[in-house]
């Protein structure tokens, strides 16, 4: 069911792809003319997809379990409001009513662009970007409280100096406005510079004033960002490496000198890990997802927290099994060279290693994980 | 009384804003005409406005506690000297002494941006701002030296080089410089630019030189700032989860586990945190401002540091009661998964939070906080 | 002697700065003409002083500790070597041999862009910028070869695209590759730009890629900068805050807990730090020079970790004292309203705070710090 | 022979530059004349030196441990598959089929650029780039997403906008695209502006929203790439000072203390680490490499780990020996000051290091390291 569930949904998420090409390659007159036909038709597909699409959420939302205490046409009603929902139904409803009121093509093409945001559902960053934006929105305001005071201390003094030699281009505020923005953001289409001497000394300590000021807005988004993405990781590596059993009784500060010796790597389902025969030169912890020993006793499956590989990190010998991620899988990877030298200095840790992979192979006739 | 100077506070901004729209406008010269009738009352207004709010702080100013100990002429002095006061000075003095001066109207209108100035009263980001400003003085000069050397070696080299192929752009060294500061911080209006093959070679070893250059001011700014508006937060933060009863006999390193999981929202007043029926997924933290839980035996109120909502944590079932923001709240969420994940690895969490529950859900008819 | 050292110091940066005003100027013609006398006589004196400067240093560099062991005449070699004594001898011998071999005014005066050279000495920050370019030398270098590879490759591929219809923009690969740098890293003359169809794709997909490569080297150097910058701050901060007696006993979390708490603050010599009778809203910690309480019964001198203003956080009263910065002094900032927090949830520092106070206030009339 | 592979590195490193270069002057009609006879002797050379250098290797993979279990020319095929050598593969193959083929000279020269793809093997700092970039991929998507979508965004309104006043410009979506990349991300060209007011008015409000959609992607690929880079210092960092027999009593915060106070120098092999008779303000630790004491007594060898200059540190005298970097040296540095400012609050640290420095020298005629 989990299969079929992710196969629709990429099925709407490559229509809803096919819509935005289909949207740009529209306004082209001559691609309009030569394949309106076939873009007809796959609007009419699209709307009736999406529309299958919101009446089927809709209708299954009272099994939600949430909502099984209400009656069921409330249920609906507030399952109607959520904001993806709200997204799926601007996906077809505006085309339809355009389409009904006659509006110029035009307008009812840009209507279409309203289906991207179908996309919201399926992508977790855009979800975390929102919160992150809502967080910091009190140090985005002060920014834009800056820029925006730049901006207009840099148009009004632009517009009193370069008013009269280029009435056009500075001879109101506004005017003046819009070559702040595009000089100041560092755009500088040319088509508004300044041409007095003194206009060109502004603009140049005007520059350089609004590098400062527009590095804000840069930091703060970019700080942010990288700290939800990087909040979760911490907690699940932690937790990991402390049970792994190779590193159980050792204290949190030696804990923590591993963990900075992981790296990360993920894999597709159905991509090899490590394969039987291939340099061994690495060890792998589970982070998340399901990994599959395929050896010649049969298939051992290696679930979340497990690990494998142990011995070529001792031994240094090539891979004995090949390991194929059975589903989309995040391991952690410590490199040989990187054990070496925690061992060199923790002689512990690698006595401790070598007791462990004594064991497993005295039990590997009847027990697996080791590749 | 609160409420009376929050309201006050968000006129005096409103009344700021719309003098910096007028002050835009009045620069056209149609919207001018139409409308200078409007706009000169909106400013005698302003004026007035602006000029008792003065005189108000001023006559009060000898109850605020620092200066209750100076005789109230000396205090008044004193006070008008702070640099908050003097920005509500400048906000209608100058267009006084303007009018009465007789100056002319572009001039007259120049002013009237000083009244912007009267927005950094009210922004906590402006004025963190300033501290960082003033914190990374040091690192900001060298990286401002450093810039200035680029600018001055990039400007001699265009102008030796370039001299004699354009004169009327590169013929003197401002002009050159004026040309470095436009290309190296990558405005590029396109009005100077090299044309002969050394020049142009030059050119595109300087833009890189430049890009890094350039990027020390926005790396200053931007870790600094960053750092300033995270500071207070993490000590709030850590108190907060500490002394939640759920977690209070943890150790620190579990502590730390379970505040990287959480992350920030914040609620207006008046907006719902949880809806009754709503989807349970979450527990929130109170971490400032005050909240009310709606019950039929009547309403709750959670404070500082108070938390709700561990029902839904653990049970997985809707909200059993509606808890809106009755000031500015900022909440710390701990969402189902992640408890799930941390409880899965220390079953004891999961445990202490049941035995809450159960006395809680015990105590449910005489005490209240359970969303 | 320090004062008479730091005059001199600033004395030669003001002449170094003046020469470089000098030097940008003297290329216009118009200036050079009206102005040439007085710029040759400021040559003269400059040339006179440099050098003067430079003989001082050479001969008493035999005074220097780790140079005393040496016979004389080497001591002075081994000091001429050093890079900035080098710097400043490239301040006057270049201008000498110039005017001795008759340059040509416009390189005789390029080679005064030299004496900018002397600057490097008094700014610790260049210092600091050099080491960081050192260290991230090899991350540095990586970035450059994406950034080179990148540029290559769009320059290749317009070379390829655009040839034919634009021979003189994009004739040959040089020319592309001026195009290629002047694009990605977003200066955007307007000089050489796409105007076939596949051209105008090409560009938009290599702007995009090339805002991640060339965020490379600005990530690099900002992120080490900053690291740079805060290196030596915590651990000062942190013994500082360990070792007030106020917070002696306090366990390492609730030192670090504090330290989040403080924000830093840099008085020049003679600026006050807080005034008698202003508002009492915060106390300092003084983390590096020296500050001057002015009392009726005499000054007192506070030094290195010392702190004041403890009263002031108690009570919210009006400051009893000035307390003046005699030297550059860095003091750490702690807020009332932070420490209020602070103390609510450990009444055991607000305790501690007052038994201190008290003391104080019984010493009060014998010993000092009390501003 | 480690000698002898850094040799052959460089030699190979070196053909590749002089062959990226050679690629990019051919395309100068009058370069292709002049020396065309020289760059087709190249090309000849660099083909044969890179066919040898293939064969080479693959000859000599069934040497590698991990493949010695297969039959050689199973283990040939393995490893003629790994990307590096896939890359080395395409440096002159499609060379000699292009030639063969008879095709165009700007095509064949094009495939030259493949040769620059070699240099990936010799660059460990790609190698963590494209590990960055595959860790981010999600971050990286979601960013993309929001920049694909605010382009869209701006340019359908754009489109609706200007289309009717500049319709060779703005008259259709594509177009339109082209102007919103060039605008948002900065670059600007001019070929494509707004001229009319409501067109102005967006332009001016979406390079404000691009400002912040563009920062995404750099703040993810600097924070990850910084992260990347300092992953390993920390831990060698930390085991380095915590073994140093100065500071083997201290506590852990006591080491974190020393740490952070100091910073890494690096010297390539040959050059001198400190001169016998310089001023010796600073001791360094070797984190990697090897570095020769030249005593008249005959040199001693330091590797990883030890320790040199703690006699300058204490006693502020001239470096008694020259230490050259006999290998790349990777030191950390302490410099005196900021020894002097620790050992003044923890006053056993300084008895510890006079202790060590006594030691050293009763036995200094038997046993070395004291520079």
């Amino acid at each position: 069911l989990t299969a079929l569930l992710a196969a629709v949904g990429w099925a709407i998420i490559s229509l809803v792809s096919l819509n935005v090409v289909a949207f740009v390659l529209r306004s082209i007159p001559a691609f309009d003319q030569a394949y309106g036909a076939w873009l007809d038709a796959l609007d009419v597909i699209s709307i009736g997809v999406f529309a299958a699409e919101y009446a089927l959420r809709l209708w299954s939302a009272v099994e939600l379990p949430f909502l099984t205490h209400l009656p069921s046409w409330r249920a609906r009603l507030r399952f109607a409001l959520r904001p993806m929902q709200m997204f799926d139904l601007l996906a077809f409803v505006p085309s339809i009513l355009a389409r009904l009121a006659g509006a110029p093509p035009a307008v009812e093409n840009a209507l279409r662009l309203l289906r991207a945001l179908k996309i919201v559902r399926y992508s977790s960053a855009l979800q975390s970007l929102g919160r992150v934006l809502a967080n910091e929105r009190g140090a985005l305001g002060g920014a834009l409280l800056v820029m925006l005071g730049l901006l207009l201390f840099a148009a009004t003094c632009m517009y009193l100096i370069e008013r009269e030699a280029q009435p056009k281009v500075f001879g109101t505020i506004p005017d003046s406005l819009y070559w702040a923005v595009v000089t100041l953001a560092t755009v500088g289409y040319g088509d508004a510079v300044p041409v007095t001497a003194l206009g060109k000394l502004l603009t140049g300590a005007m520059i350089l004033c609004g590098l400062a000021a527009f590095a804000l807005p840069i930091g703060i988004i970019a700080t942010a960002f990288g700290r939800e993405v990087a909040r979760r990781d911490f907690v699940v590596n932690w937790s990991l490496v402390a049970r792994v059993p190779l590193f159980a009784g050792l204290d949190p500060a030696a804990v923590a000198q591993i963990m900075t010796l992981l790296y990360s790597r993920t894999f597709e389902a159905g991509m090899p890990i490590v394969r039987r025969g291939a340099a061994g030169d690495s060890m792998y912890f589970i982070a998340s997802g399901e990994a599959v020993v395929e050896r010649e006793e049969g298939e051992v499956r290696l679930g979340d927290g497990e690990f494998f590989g142990e011995m070529a990190l001792l031994e240094g010998r090539a891979r004995t099994h090949t390991v194929i991620a059975s589903t989309r899988c995040r391991t952690l990877v410590l490199d040989r060279e990187d054990f070496e030298r925690l061992a060199r200095r923790h002689p512990g840790i690698r006595k401790r290693v070598e007791e462990v992979a004594a064991e497993r192979r005295s039990r590997n006739r009847e027990e697996p994980p080791a590749a």
